[in-house]
């Protein structure tokens, strides 16, 4: 483990954050804020974790500007406006590196004669690349990776092991790919024909643009003809489902298990929760967010919030979802009118 | 790229269709009917996607007669029966050829001394091929694939990279399995034993038939004992869960990330919607559909048509999702008949 | 195929049930009660399926107390409390041995000269195996398997095929993971940044502790910092998402495709149906029953079953789903009160 000793102080330095407390308290790890120890810094984002204080071991604590009254002898408070960013750089001073990717090709490699290879780029044991494959400067490609032929692969990208890139896809800079993503397999497509289900040629290609991050066993499928195209900065979780034709607008997060059918369109920052479906052929406006779980069937306009299958507005799932109740509470108002009603109609007889 | 040049008269011979306007119209590619320009071939299989007839600029349109009227100087039509199948026809014929797979066995494969192997097999960089192998004419086992002991793969089957197929399973003629396909891991089953869980033998194998495709990722489990079987001609999108000793019909089709559950016997032309599931130990006739997300928890008769979760007819299906609506009528009938009965109470104390 | 005789005799004995029947009838394989045929052993484990004893040509059946009164001539009973457990042990004595893994480091497998390997560990074809990693006596390292540096695998362990374990995680002695799973790659964490989305580095590990099952495509996310904990004895089946930082109880049970979000805790014997869904940072607690494609968004007590989404009890869910019949019944009365009313108006102005 790498050593590593700040002091509160220092570290408020780096976030740009205000002490409260004492600046001389010692971290040398970080921690959960119910797991941390008086020797390690932790984070609170939020108000509403607040009660998480009093019983919280840690020494340093990174706080939103709404906590900074919480003082208290046992630890010190560092507020600032972005805890979780803040914290995320903190993290990596204290983390062990990940190991380092030894520049060069493997011997047990098998790369194609006529593949470009960028400077310092690592080709891992047992890799395939395949002819006409270029590879940008400082690019990682993992053990057991395969590259079809024609595959590009931007500069400073990491290909995980057992990562599978069909032939003539294209990945940008700064990607990581995760274990197991499959970039370029055929598009589902078949139409019924004279015998029986035919299938439809998948000609085009995968285009993933910089900065993308693709999950561990995702998929992303090739496009008809054409290109299924993610742009920048897209962040993608695992086992992710990716089909034909689809385009995914830039800073769009798609959480674990969510799944978008052929040629639907998201607009630039959306976020699918986990598990969540987009039908094929439909429009998702800039900024949508869908609940996890969620079956989003129509269009939806920029900055729609959907929830549930088929997905409706909160105010829509909310009718729905408060009906039980409401319905009880109506059945009985429906029992006492219909009390009243009887006595009217037992006084109309007398 | 293939560069083809085909008139509109040429290509209304191949799919058997009519000329609607200029058959020397030429083309050179295809696309998608909104980014279609003047040299490509596009396509518009339903007349609900008639307005887009306004605004592309496709040189050559594959229509339904049903959309034979809309003739235009800017275009020329071929119309035709099946416009899907025609289009999936042509687009073969402009598409670059997917890289060709060398017949041999690559150097770096590891390949059992005992197994058997047709003409013109193709086993790419890094596959491994375990002892009793058998593997059909024209096969092609893709780079870093494992074959298990025994394994069959027929005559014509593609296994795309990464692909593996566990001890004893069989694949039929002219499959194509994507990259990250497993056949062939155990089915789930564990039964408690005085010392917990203990697992339950998974001691039969898949039987996979001709002309099935398989999505990337996809993973069918060997059956407990006897098989796991996907009979010929079935479809599988990516990421789909089949368990053990389920029963798949011909010409089925699953769509990506549905799940189908323990000795679930499908029938012929069953589909699947994204993401559905179907429970272990029922059955679902031939024919049935079953739309995206639902869950199916109870056996389905031929033909029938299940949504929801638990699945229900289209029926009921409406009938639950226009509730909230229909509550807000019948509750504001009610106000309204409550005020009547107040006002009847009133002239009634008169 | 192995050829195996018992007698049910024999078979009673193992399994200490008693016979109803004759006890030298002969089986010499094992099905399932439908296919089941004369020279078969077949079982019978709840009293719901007792119709089957009608049709089935099984010439030996094992039976749950309840049935051991539906003798008959054409078949022998085995009457045992535990069916299901004591079927599993039987069916092992019919089975086909799976193929066994030779100890040794296969010579194509690249192997970091510092790696410490137990008694008789095989390595398979073109594995890869990195500096620092250890693995225990007796385990099994599959063709084309990634293990990242510093890897420890304990003993007995088996990783099937193209398995990939990051650096730095642990897997327990005596687990089974199956081809495509994926440990320890990065948790899916982002945190807007001054110019946009920043990853949030994933420092930890993933701990999977003794007798743990993963299941084809499962993955297992690295956490962000400390650990992502699987607890011995889970079993895990395909294609399941495990995020950063979970923590799942002993002997709990993952069905096909469900999905766990960061940090939630899950207690001991959980159990969580197909593509169910566990929202981030709640707690599950001890025994708790989530039916299939559920989406959990609270945390639960333990004991509770949980259905729907968002979950709730079994009495809420099935206030919700029988709210349509319901509601038709009320609509009726309702409009029965409602022409009660008209008449006691009508009444009124005579």
């Amino acid at each position: 483990m790498k050593q590593v000793t700040l002091t509160a102080g220092q570290i408020a330095e780096m976030v740009k954050g205000t002490i409260v407390g004492n600046p001389d308290r010692v971290v040398n790890s970080v921690a959960g804020i119910r797991e941390a120890k008086e020797d390690q810094l932790s984070f609170i984002g939020n108000k509403r974790y607040e009660h998480q204080l009093e019983t919280t071991g840690a020494g340093v604590i990174l706080v939103c500007p709404d906590l900074a009254s919480a003082a208290n002898d046992k630890y010190t408070l560092i507020v600032t406006e972005h805890v979780d960013y803040a914290f995320a750089k903190v993290v990596a001073l204290f983390a062990e590196e990940p190991p380092a990717f030894e520049p060069g090709v493997h011997p047990s490699a098998v790369v194609a004669a006529d593949v470009k290879l960028g400077q310092g780029v690592s080709i891992g044991a047992n890799a395939v690349v395949e002819s006409g494959v270029e590879i940008g400067d400082g690019a990682v490609i993992g053990a057991g990776c395969y590259l079809g032929h024609r595959v590009k692969i931007g500069a400073g990208t990491i290909l995980y092991p057992n990562v599978t890139v069909m032939y003539r896809c294209t990945i940008g800079r700064k990607c990581i790919l995760h274990p197991g993503v499959v970039i370029g397999a055929d598009g589902f497509g078949f139409v019924p024909g004279p015998q029986g289900l035919v299938k439809v040629p998948q000609t085009g290609v995968v285009q993933i643009d910089d900065d993308v991050e693709l999950g561990a066993n995702t998929t992303v499928d090739r496009a008809r003809f054409g290109r299924t195209w993610i742009k920048s900065n897209v962040k993608v979780d695992d086992q992710v489902m990716i089909a034909h034709n689809v385009v995914i607008g830039e800073s769009s997060i798609l959480v674990a298990q969510c799944g978008i059918a052929g040629s639907a369109e998201l607009g630039r920052g959306v976020v699918l929760g986990a598990k969540a479906g987009i039908n094929g052929h439909i429009t998702i406006g800039d900024g949508v967010q869908v609940a996890g779980t969620s079956g989003v069937v129509k269009s939806l306009p920029a900055g729609a919030i959907a929830l549930g299958t088929p997905a409706e507005s909160q105010r829509e799932f909310m009718a729905r979802h408060t009906l039980p109740s409401r319905f009880e509470k109506l059945q009985k108002k429906f029992e006492a009118l219909k009390a009243e009603v009887e006595a009217l109609k037992k006084n109309g007889e007398k």
